[in-house]
Order: structure tokens, then sequence, then C-alpha cells
């Protein structure tokens, strides 16, 4: 009977032993800083069976036992929830749901069964705070429609736990600095589900442009569409959602064109368009295009549709290169890929960065920041920039594209990298 | 309070309303049948909030709630159970793991921990049958060095245990057999773990050949290849593994050609290479070249090795069209393409099909056979035939290239197709 | 002696014979009507070898001989005379060079040796109006800068010549309508070199749009970029080239949203950048950014750069389905893209429509014109529509993107379709 | 007027003038040596007009004037010659079409009137050896069904011209060595027609297998196959074509393996079959597969077929690396991808070297040959060992799959490197 049959072959190569852990892409990110310690509590040790010129082998450390995993409330149990947030905690190294909240109490107990939670955590929205009781919740994760974020962000931090929002963070600035606020006087933290900061190909070009690869940054061109169904569902009513294409798949956009290049827009320009008689547009923007200027002279041209077929595509271009990604803004399949001459030649290069779930990624985010008390990549301040800038591109929207200009944030919008170490 | 937030919208639409559940892209293919059914006791109801030309949303069922789910014992922790396996249960529908069994015990405790498996569940391989009396194990999935598949397949079957094994079945054709004598006297299933098999891509090719798509089918042309590291590692050494690439990573064209043309080979011819004083290849092959004759004139040609770079590519060619998957074998990121003639113009085509999880779903395939007493898609019947193949392979290339005739099955070697309805 | 060896078999199968002729690419849509029987008088006909599911191998059928070829005097001897406009005469059905026009003797004398111009053919700018009594010389193509396409129109039409001017027409509307009134009074066509709207992916493109593959149309997102070298060019300079990236390069993203869409736009908004301090920017910009509005509700959002690197893209969106060009306006390596939902998928699909020598097509066109007295598709309101909306976008831009309203052409821009009959 | 109003600017860059010349994408492997001097007599200079970061644009030189290319005369009249090597001299440097031999007089003088080739240089079969007559030829090209090409080859070399003959050579190594004694015997050069030995991605893959980038060749692999139609076409009928699939798609593959990897085969195996029944194949072998063993190790594995829809791809696996062509071996769209581990990730990069045309690049090999006395890339002994490996790959496909043995070419089978200085 073999001791230790999974190893063979080991013993030949101590001096070879890789270590592994922390949360999958993130890792060689994290590697060598507190931050990333933190992660990884209970390494396992495998020998690689590849040769080095192959893709090495990576084997992640085990997640955190059950009971050990940061605890998470999930609230509203639409499309997102079901299908893509309560899946992906299986993919996550820190977290497990362990609430519901849903006005559907029905559905709401058959999701709770699937993931093992208990019949006595799944609240209705009138008894929501009643959460405060509940010591297992450590993260309450709001996913309501959009006028709805600010309310159970206040509520939640008041009830002492933690956020986390779905982007948009709210329908105004207002509401966006209640909720700041609110989860300041609480001492909670407040983070946005940016997802795609958190997506390994969107690292990678934030990283090529911090080395300079695209050379000096000139455009910023995108578009995120898609073709919208029902005309009854809340996206589609103005005091729910705030807006139409721009505030849901627009501020991809938006948000992209800011991390990616590290710049804040000084002046918007924007144009909104609904067809005449469509029911679904009676209420919010069937499309919004718009322009931003930034400091250095990158500009930005974006285009967000709630009427043409679905379509997801992002182009920065630098005086020396471009990278795109298409889709770039969809839950799994993205691609990247960059150009530029090498020898006198055009080359496209497709990297070969493995798709990693983007909101267990960001739940990861969340769970460590909580052990590690650090601030999140995506805070308040985050949400908050994305909406003041929304509100001048529907300002200059309404005034049929007068520049609106914007005053710099009052400081860094975004948090610490999680890569970089922790001082 | 909106009673009912997340489905807002669905008061107007209740003729619209969509049924999902089952098994992720299994789901159409098992819609409308007992065997689907089975799958789905939790149906959750959310109304589409997309135009009917866009990619309908689809929400998955929730999954069964853990203690209704199908408890594994997962035999060997090496990269395969930690990096694949145990992480996979997060995205079934209808598995769990419940008990661990390896050679060394701290590993196995801190994976154990993480996936909330009892300590008392945790086995070494020589205590490995007193899983008999472990009743929350109904699947023993056995993840071990080749040659030791046939004995924990039996010790399994004697426990009264259901068995996943993965491939290849085992080192010998004898050995394939008394694991199906040993499954069959102790009234238990068997599985061998072709994961490819329960892949989306991989079926709608299957579905493109029955339809005649591709006209008559002409030729399969692949190669499964990778370069490997550590000379010490099992799969290098001969009573481990049974032979080098070809049982491993060959297996992968050889059970392809099978299954996407449907047919049995009657003729194999073989060559072998390894590199002289390459230590990694003293005892087992580098390289495996082999070509099958099909009874309808289809043949297969294939390559692989152990000494190339990482290459994962098939195409099949028909009169009228071809379809390649390129990557084909690789655990996530496959790709297919098909080309025919459209108009007067070759038109390649890229279908897009979401990737699922393979082990997932052929987990979850395990699953639902157990729940509704039907043979697996791909039994024991199925990894003797590559067995048989197998050895035939061998025998020709040692002959350097003679020609090997082969037997038909005794019988079919794949069980009912999930998609067939239940008689 | 085989009498007839290249048809061997025709004999077999002369139902079978088929009838090729014809401008390469627009020979499917030219079939039928007269004007394309204009173009085939020496059809040649040989069997198909390749069965009907292959793409059915088509014979152009020979060109013109040389002397019963159009005759063009090319005007300007700089990079794309040399390198892409002479080259291509020996890619067309039914044109020659027979004169040129340079102010540099030595190298036109070398271009002209090699094309087997006479060495009397060879004129310099102040001679350029004796090419009157040049016989061979039916059209003059103008390849000069922006600035003096207008002169060398009127001067050719004076001389009594055709006159096919590169884009953009001029720099000045009142200079094309110079031009226009030029031309038809000495009854001499004009045509202008827009070469994508004679290039079978771009026709493609237009076809879908027609045929309704798109649904409504709803948005053309288009940069066309290119970092430009030498401070001292004539590009740079803009009483040579009018402005910067937008007539040069930014006209091709212009004019595709008018072709594909078949709509003139009532309003434009324009954005316009140059970096500080770069020698090349003293004169013109280098970016333009402009969103065009037209009557369906269809908008385009478009960028022109000369300080990005190299970027050709164009997409255009319905409500059903996308189109993408990538690259979209180079001189080759064209690549069209579709994405719709097929059965439930969304499937990309990339017709193999083979590449043509865009400049060999557009100036087959204007032979075809001549000898069938049809009016180019591309003529002088065309190129004056186009002139038009970049004044108009620069009228914007100089108001830091005051909206500019446009009146509708006084008639059709564009002639007849080739592939229409003729009446 | 200006007097050199095409290189404005070129004043202020005289240092950075940019020779231009020889023949497309083979002048920087040319470049620096006397075999490429003696192609750019007359070298025209354009100043470059994009940044450095920009791929360089260049500037063919113009090519030789009419009366000084060197004089092809084409033997046959088929789909090769009249759509792709009459149409390709417009893209030579240095040839021109001057004789035409054809059984059809008709259509003969069809293509002789397009090409300005004079009446009286148009022959038939019987009247071919007139042609020593005709100081205008200098090389025949002949285009003939396969078993035809040695007596023109011969014919030919007895009048005095130089040889291009179309692969395959002939249909027996006993010809292919009459056709270098004849040749040798009348001082002349004979060069076999493949031309994609002359195409830029081929060289690439061909150059960077030299510089090792693949680590240890593994693999080649390929398949070039087709549906043919009409079964009385010439290729189905043994005593033309010598043979089905293998000896003229096949031989591709053959090729590829041996000029990619630069070694000579010692071993073949293989199998043939044809549908019993299918009236295409009653003569000639509708698929062979072949196995080829290299020296060093390396080995390849090729299907080729003339039943199955066209698909022409090739991979070539290194330890290291892998390159991919998707189609390898169409006349157009060629596509070169290649795959590796960088910094830790699969990266797969595609080169943006343009197209060019194969037939164009092959023919001014052949002039240049001719200008500096050198011997063709791919002479007679080229053919020949193709030839004699194709001689055993029939062997062993008669003998079902018997291994035969290859003895060693009697020289190299290659002529020098263009690209290698002339010493």
């Amino acid at each position: 009977m073999p001791p230790s049959i999974e190893t063979l072959g080991t013993a030949a190569l101590p001096r070879r032993g890789f270590l592994y852990g922390a949360a999958g892409a993130l890792a060689p990110l994290l590697a060598g800083n507190a931050f990333a310690q933190s992660a990884q509590p209970n390494r396992i040790e495998l020998p690689p069976t590849a040769a080095s010129t192959e893709v090495i082998d990576k084997i992640p450390g085990p997640g955190d036992a059950p009971e050990q995993r940061v605890g998470f409330a999930i609230v509203g149990l639409g499309h997102l929830s079901l299908e893509r947030l309560l899946p992906a905690f299986g993919r996550t190294q820190h977290c497990r749901p362990v609430a519901l909240v849903s006005g559907e109490r029905a559905k709401a107990r058959k999701a709770a069964a699937q993931y093992g939670i208990d019949d006595d955590s799944v609240y209705d929205y009138a008894g929501f705070d009643r959460i405060a009781q509940n010591p297992k919740v450590q993260v309450v994760y709001v996913v309501l429609p959009n006028s709805m974020h600010a309310d159970y962000t206040v509520r939640a931090a008041r009830a002492g736990k933690h956020v986390l929002c779905e982007k948009p963070m709210a329908t105004t600035s207002a509401d966006c600095r209640r909720m700041i606020d609110a989860c300041d006087s609480a001492g909670v933290k407040l983070m946005i589900a940016y997802r795609s900061q958190y997506e390994p190909m969107n690292r990678a070009v934030v990283d090529m442009v911090r080395k300079g690869r695209l050379g000096t940054l000139k455009e910023f061109i995108s578009t995120n569409s898609q073709n919208m169904g029902d005309p009854g569902q809340w996206r589609l009513r103005s005091a729910l959602s705030g807006g139409g294409a721009m505030p849901d798949v627009g501020v991809y956009c938006l948000n992209a064109a800011r991390f990616m290049s590290g710049e804040e827009p000084t002046e918007v320009v924007a144009w909104m368009h609904s067809p005449p008689g469509d029911p679904r547009f009676a209420e919010v923007e069937e499309t919004m295009r718009f322009m931003l200027r930034f400091p250095s002279g990158f500009q930005a041209t974006c285009h967000t549709s709630y009427g043409a077929h679905k379509s997801q595509m992002l182009r920065l271009l630098g005086s020396d290169a471009w990278v795109e990604m298409d889709p770039a803004y969809a839950y799994e399949g993205l691609r990247l890929r960059s150009s530029r001459v090498v020898d006198g030649q055009e080359r496209v290069e497709q990297p070969g960065i493995g798709e990693k779930d983007q909101f267990a990624l960001e739940m990861d985010h969340m769970a460590l920041c909580l052990r590690t008390n650090r601030e999140p990549l995506t805070g308040g301040a985050e949400g908050l920039q994305d909406m003041r800038i929304t509100e001048a591109i529907y300002e200059s929207a309404r005034a049929d594209g007068k520049a609106v200009k914007l005053q710099a944030p009052a400081g860094p919008t975004r948090g610490p990298d999680p890569e970089a170490p922790q001082s």
C-alpha cells in the first residue's frame, strides 16, 4: 500500500517544491506581501510535472474551511444572484453564503436549501434589519434595483455589517455620499462590485499601460450594448434604475476608461437617444454616446445601448501599440489581443490568460480586505466618482451635447492595489 | 418594501415564464425526458430580460441541498483531485465530496477542512475498505495511478459503492474485465471518467455528425501532446502508468475518434518512439503514432507525445465540411470551428457554446445515473474497448507497424444517450 | 500529342460548362445585366474540377488586350502611385497605364520603363495640359496632395479627359463644386477613388444591411488611426492637405457610415485635439472624434488619429446582429466577422470572401463606366457630400463640440449600383 | 508648380532616405548580397511617412521594363495557367509571358491577346519544338498533366530553354532523372515550382526552426485534402496523373516536412484507401496516410485526400513551442500562428507577415537564378527526392503499411538559400 502515492517522485525533487495558495489569478500579484500571506494559511505543496517550457501547473491551496470563511448575505434574488453570485461562492477561497434576503419566500427557501443556508437566515425586506443579530453575516452583498442600493447599504451599515454593493453604486451622487457616510460612521467597509477590476485580463491591460507598453495613451474606444426585452422589467423603470443603458452597462465603459488609464476626466460631452414609440424606452434612454477628456490629452469615445445586439468591445490605443478586449465586459469568454510592431511586422499577440470567475475574485477581495483591514480597491469613492461623471453625462446629453466640466475627485478613488506591498 | 423585487415585470409576462434547471449545458438535451425531470425538482422560474434575438438568459435551477446530494469519496489527492475535482463539486447540481482517501494525512486533513468533510471520513489506503461502513459515500471516484485503478475499483465494489474511475480504465484489458465483473457482481455502477463526452462542444460535434452535416465522414486527425518534466513522477514509471503518452493523453484521441464517429476500428497500425538517453523515457514511450481503420472507410490518424510542447488539436473531415477543436482536450478554453461552403464561399463558423466544467458535468451524470438507475454513457465497456485497442496499438508498435486486426466489441460500448427519451 | 490537354474531361460534362469573366469579385454581382455583359467579351470556358460542396473554381476571363484597355495617366508619383496603383494595373481587366505626370523626371522615367510607357508620355506639372493631345489617355487619375485635386481635375477636364480623383475629393466644398462643374461642362466623367465601396467584404456588409440581416441599424463605431512620422511631409502641411487625420483617414469612417447605412447625416458634433508642442501637429489636427445623427435614429461614433498606433476598425450594430471589419480600411488583409444568435447560441461567422485588389476593382469600375456611359457609383456628388460633412465636423470641433445641422444633399450622391440591372 | 510634389519633405530628411527594391517579401532576405543587388537596378527612393513604431512603408522599386524581363513560355492553359500564372506576371519584378503553348488555338489566342503576346508566339503541342527559334523565350514553364512533364522538359531543354516545371516533377523517379540529365546536357537550369518554399510565412517557419525557437523538432502533422468533382478530369486518370491525392496535393505535406525540418526521411510507412464504387477513384487513390521517420527522431504524420472537404493544415511541434499554418497550402489567405510559454502564460502569436503572390515570387526566383547564374533553391534534385519518397510511399501502401527504407539522396537537394551571401 503506497504511503504517499499522490506525490511519488517528490522525494527526488524536494528543491523544486512549489508553494501555492491564494486567490487564483491574483496569486502571483499577491505573492510576497502581507495582504497575500494572510490568504494562504493552508498551503499544500505538490511538485510540478511539466517541463519548464510548459505552463507550470499551479495548485491553488485549499480554500478556507467553511466555518472559517467570511459569511455573506445576498440581498435580492434575481438573475445575477441566482445565476452568478451564489454559484460563484464555490470558486472562492474565503467566502460562503450564509443568509438570503428576498421578497419571495418560496424561491429563497429553495436557494437556501441548495447552499446549505439555515432557514432562519432567510429574510424578507421588512425583516432585513434583523440581520444585525445574525453573527454569521459579516458582509451584506446588495443586489437590488439601483435606486434601492443606498437604503439597503445604509441599513446594512447600521446593522454593523460590511457592504459589497453592485454597480452602479446608486442613482444619485447624493445617495453615494450617504452610503459612504453611513459606512464610515458605522466603521464598516464599503466596496462596489466592479468585477472587471479584479479580472486577470483587465489587470494585464493595466499592467501594460503602467509599464509603458502602449507608448503614450491616446484613445479609449468602447461599446457595451444589449437588446432588451420585456418592457416591464425594473431596469426600464426610471424610478428603480435611475437610467437606461448608461448606468447599467455604459458604466463598464466609463469605469474601464478610468482604471485602465489611471486618469480622471475633466470634461464630458454626451448625446442621448431613444427611438420614439418604443415602449421599452418610455422612461429611460436606449442609447448614450459620450466622450471624455482627460488631463494628459488621453480621451475616451464610448457608446452604450439597450437596443443594439449584444456587443461588448473596448480598444485602447497608444502611440506605439493597441490592446483590444472583445468581449470585454461579459461574465465569461473574455478575449484579449494586442498589436504592435516587432521586427518590422505588425504582430498580434493573444496572451494565454486563463479566465477566472470574476465574482469569486471580487468576493475574495472583499474577504481579504476584512481580514487585513485594508480598504477595497474599488470602494465607495470609486463608485461615487462614476456617479458624478454619469450625472455630468446626463447633464450634457440633456443639453444636447453641451460640454460639462468636471472637478477632480476629492482624493484617490481607488484603494491600495492588491499586488502592492503593504507598508 | 417591494414584496417581490427580483421579478418585477413578471406579472406582465406570465405566459413567458421560463423553466430552468438540470445540469447546465445538458439541460436542453435532457429536456422533456424522465432522466432529465429527475434532475430538476427545485426549479426556479425567472422571466427573461433580453430580446428574442439575444441569447436567452437561462437560470439553472438551484442544485440539490447538500444533504440531498450524492456523496463522493475521492481516492488519491494529486494534481487532478486538488486542482480540478474538488473545486468542481461547487459547480455540480447533485454531488458533494464526503470522504477523502490519501496516504498523506496532513494534506488530506487540509483538503477535508476546506470542503467541510468530517475528519473521520478521511482514510488512508490501508483503511480504505472501512469506507463500506460510511453511509454518506455512494460513489468512489478512483484518481490513482493507472495500475491501481483495478484493485481500488474492485475494493470499492466489494464495499458496496458505485465507482467512477479515471481514464485510462486500467493497464490491461484483463484488469478492465475484472473491474466490470466485480461491479456487476456487487450490483454497483461503474463509470469511466471520459470527461470530453459530457462537454458541450464535443456533444455538438457528435450532433453534427449524426445529422450528416459533414457529409460522409472521412478522416479524424489529432494530436495530444505535452512536454513532461520530473523524470521521477509516476506517469513515467511503467509499473504504475502502464505506458507513456499513449494511455495518458493519447487515449483522448483514440476515444474521440470512436465516439465522434460512432464506429469501432477493425485494424490498427502504430509506431512508437523514445529519444535515446532521455531519462524520462527509460520505461515508457515518448511518442506514439497510430492509424485506425473503421468499417465504413472512415480512418483516424493520431499522434501523441510526452516530449512535444503542449498541443491538443483534433480535426474531423467529412466529404462536405470539417470541424476542428483546438484546444480539443484541455480542461478549459476549448474552441470549436467548422468550415463549409455557403453561397459559394468557404465560411468558418464559431458557435457560441459556453464552456462548462467538464468534471462537474461528468460527476452530475454519474449522480443522475444512480437516481434513475441508468447505465452511464461511458461505462466499463467503453473503457475496456479503449484498452483493447491500446493493447493492439502497442502490439503493432512493438512489431514496428505491423497491422493488427481487432474483433468487434461484444456489444455496445456506450450507455444510453442522456438526451434520448427513456422508454 | 493531346489536342486539348487542358480540358480533358470537358467532353463528358458539356452541360456543366461555366462561363466566367468580368471583374473578379464583382462578377457575381454584375451577372445578367448589360453593364456586366460589356465586361466579358472574351470569356473562356473551363469545366469545374471540384465537387459541388467545395468552392467552385472560377476562371476570370482574359482581360482586354493591352491596346483595347482604357488608358490612364497617373498624376503624382508618391507612395500610393508607385506602391499600389501602378502595380494594380496588372490585376485589372480593362485598364492600363499610358502616361505619368511627375515633377521628378528621373523617377518618372524609371517607373515608365517598368510599365512600358513611352517616354513622350511622361509629363511634368508645367506641361500637364499637353495631355490633351495624347489620344492614348482616356482617364486622368489625380494622386496629388489634396489641395491640388481641384486644379488638376479642372485642367484634366479641360483637356477632355475623364477624371478619377483620390479621396478626399478636395479641401473645400467650393473646390468640389468647381470640379463637378468643370467635368459637367467638358462632358467628361468624374469619379472619386473610394476604393472601399468596390471591395467585396464592404459590399457584403451593404448587402446584409439591405436584406435586413442586422435588424434595425443602430450604431456605427469606427476608428482609423496611424502614427505619423516625418513632420515635414505634405500631409502635415495644412495648405496642401487641408487638415490632418480627418480628411486623410477619418474620411474612411465617415464614408463607410454613409454607404453602409444608405443614409445621410442631419447633424454632427465633433471634438478636435492635438498634443501641444508636437511638431507634427503645428498646422493640422492629430485627432478628431465625431458623432453623426441620421434621420432614422441610426448614429455614428467615430475616431481618427494621426498619433495613435495603426488601428482600423469598424463595427456596425443592428438590433439583431453586428458585423465587424478589422482591419477595415487597410489595403490588404481585411477581415469580416458577424455575430448573431442561431439556435440559442451567439454564433460568430467569418465568410470566406477572398480579398481583391481594391485599386484594380476601382479602376475597372471607371473603365466600365466609360464603356457603358454610366455614372460612377462614387462620383463627384459623393465626394462633395463627404466634404460638406467634413466642413461641418471642423465647424463643430472649432466651436468645441457645438452641434451643426446639415442640409440634405441636393440629390442622390451615389450612381447606379453596378449590380442593379440597367433599365 | 511644385517641381517635386511627391517627395515634399524629403529634403528635410535625407539621412532617412530608404532604399527599396527587389522582390517584395524576399527583399529583406536578399538585402546586402550580390544575388539581391542584381535585382534592383532601378531603385526609387521615397522617404518613410510613418513613425518608427509603425510598420515601415516599403517601396518596391520599379520592376524591370518589359523588354528587359525574362521571357516565359507557358505550356498548357488549364485552370492554373489562366487563373494564377498569367495574372501573376503583373506582380513579378523580372518576368513576362512571351509565348503560350496549347492544344486549343482559340482559347490560346484570347489569352495571348490579353497579355500582349504575339500571335506567332502561340504554339500547339505538335509545333512546340519551334520554340527553339523564338529568342524572346528564355524559360519554358511546364504546366501539363504530370505524366507529360518529363517529355516537355526534355524537349524544352533540347530547344535550349531553361525549364520551370510544376510539381510533382514527374510520375516516376526515372523520368525525374531523365529531366535532370537533359537539362544538364543542354546547359539549362531546371527548377521545380514548389511555390511554398518562396512564400514568406513558410520562410518564417524555416527561420524559426533554424534559430531553435521551437526547441528540438518533434513532429510534423499535416493534411492536404479536397473533394474532387468531375470523374473524367485528367487528375483522376492514372496514366496522366501518376496517382491521386498523393502526388497532387499530398506532395505539399511531404515537401513541407522536408524543407521545414531540413532533414531527409529514412523510412516511410503508408496506407492507401479508395471508397469502393466511387467512379472518381477507379484508377487513383482517394486517400493516402503516411508517416516519415527522420534521422534525428523527428517524424511526420500526414494525410491527403481527394474525397474530404478542403482542409489544408500543418502543425510543427517542437519540445518548446509549436507553429501552425491553416490554411497552409492555399494560393492565398495563408495564416501562421505560433504558441509558446512567455511569462508563465501560453501565448499565441500571429505575425503580421503580408501575403505575397507565391507564383510571382517563384517566377522571380527563376529569373534571378538566370541572371546570377545560380542554381534554383528548388531544382531537379528536390523534385527527384520527393518522387523517390512518393514511390516508397506507394510501395508501403501497396504492401498495406510495410515499412520501406530510404537511401539518403546523393547530395543536397536544395540550392543555395536566396538570403545567404554569395561567396
